[in-house]
């Protein structure tokens, strides 16, 4: 069992099912060398995850696979952008070959299924953690940014909210669930997140602004209105909760908490125009992805919660990975 | 004094210089937007620095930064590519303010020297490491890969070599010397190579195949070989070596060695077919980088090393991150 660094990425990474034509060269050389459509943008994404930071070193190698390339590819669903290829930076504390294995079934299922190619990484001796550069294509002048939201548009999410910070609790043993069913739900919805990557397409010429909900919808929305300079209003009770989290969390004013906090969810918040709104509806029907209207863009700044138009003093902030 | 990740990012990454009019949208959203020439490949390369394993932890920042940055852009030169920009994924145990702006000023230094746009990354909690993807362009049909060798070409590298290793065996303690200013030099040369991009871009047309030295001539040139099918033969008395690493090792046996095997020097080795010799010269002149003929391609299979015409026995081997 051969424990050579260029054996283990060649024998790992260089066996990928996607092939595509738009790859003049991958892996093997100094540099992959990639084609970029005419009349497109390429969009490209960074994001480190860090055992004991991200994920716990002990969890299933094919989830931590599956979470670090979907919340990279969210990115690019959160610019409307095409997926095509993606880096990965792999430093861990041996040559663990089965590990490996199990990473790389989660990775390529994942990749295999939005036809993402791996073109090129680097694989390091450290403290285990995983760095991915996703790259995509958008149409030039049709990528969804964050600064474009206006007052009057109305506030979306995709899905539902809440239950990967559910899952994570039950991760980390901070809350518990005699429902055995409950929990595993939850605990896949936090390691198993879909990017929305046909909903952000679809989004294009109809989202004034959006982004992914990665910090928790309080903290990532304010990166919209900071950078549009708006203020938002969200009605609490139009947020998107799923039966398992009213089920987990019998508070609705938890449960709601619980959905505006809640981080590493990979849905997308965006902003609607009023004259698109009609438009969102067909757009989105052939995705599978539904969207639900939470509240409004408005003139000024900051974010104000209402609940039966009455404002709520609740304090939340978003995940800061410096914070003490 | 904030030390909220994104005041952190805010002040030390979105103050940089360098501002390329194919940059669409910088960093501050999901994706950077980035535009690439007709008739260019995107040329693509991801190098990790983890301390401990390629740098020490209580290393100068700037020097950190400058090897991370020269390390990863020497990917690119290796295939004749210009420099576009470049994502930065930066963990950290803690938000070290001081560490970061040092870290900056190196970074910056080599970015704008060579106009490198920052587009984009993440900060991260956990043990220090550094992730770098570099983006460049080349035209198609010219970049310089591994595979394009044949029997009957000439070797060449730039630059000297084995400085980078005398200059690591000071860093570590495993070696000593009395003269100050001669293990300043070497530990300069470890740390602050500057990568081979023009001499890269001027390779194109005239060079059959080419990489950069980062594991130790061996075993790079091992790369072309097995690609390219082919074997190669290298002189041990052409190899170029510095006056430094003469006076650092006399033993003239033991500079070469040291030659073969130093790994991190980030000078290209090359293959030039006999009718672009004469090109070669003209091509580089301008660059103000040597490079010398150290060997020829042969039939075959595998390296050999001979001195005055005679086979030599001489066990070498590249860096292999996981070996024991």
């Amino acid at each position: 069992m051969a424990s050579n660094e260029f054996d283990l990425i060649a024998r790992y990474f260089e066996q990928q099912a996607v092939t595509r034509k738009d790859v003049a060269l991958a892996i093997g050389d100094d540099c992959a060398l990639l084609d970029i459509p005419a009349g497109s943008h390429l969009a490209v994404s960074t994001d480190s995850l860090v055992a004991g930071t991200h994920f716990l070193a002990e969890a299933d190698p094919q989830w931590v696979a599956h979470k670090a390339l979907a919340s990279n590819l969210s990115d690019l669903a959160a610019m409307g952008a095409a997926p095509a290829w993606v880096s990965l930076a792999l430093t861990m504390p041996a040559p663990d070959e089965a590990w490996l294995a199990e990473f790389c079934k989660g990775f390529f299922a994942l990749a295999e299924y939005y036809n993402v190619q791996l073109v090129g990484g680097d694989t390091t001796k450290g403290p285990l953690s995983i760095t991915l550069t996703v790259h995509g294509f958008v149409p030039q002048g049709q990528a969804l940014t964050r600064s474009g939201a206006k007052a009057g548009d109305w506030l979306y999410v995709t899905g539902n909210l809440g239950d990967s910070a559910a899952g994570l609790s039950l991760i980390l043993g901070e809350r518990a669930c005699r429902d055995e069913a409950l929990a595993s739900t939850l605990i896949d919805r936090h390691y198993r997140s879909q990017p929305r990557l046909l909903a952000g397409q679809a989004l294009r010429q109809i989202a004034s602004a959006a982004l992914d909900i990665s910090d928790g919808l309080v903290a990532d929305l304010g990166h919209i209105l900071k950078r549009s300079g708006v203020a938002a209003e969200i009605d609490v009770d139009k947020l998107p909760l799923s039966d398992e989290l009213r089920q987990f969390e019998p508070d609705l004013a938890k449960a709601q908490q619980l959905a505006l906090s809640s981080g590493e969810e990979y849905e997308l918040c965006f902003t609607v125009p009023e004259q698109n709104r009609g438009a969102l509806e067909t757009a989105l029907a052939h995705t599978g992805v539904k969207a639900t209207c939470i509240g409004r863009i408005r003139v000024g700044s900051g974010l104000s919660l209402v609940k039966a138009s009455q404002p709520l003093d609740w304090q939340l902030t978003g995940y800061d990975h410096f914070a003490e």
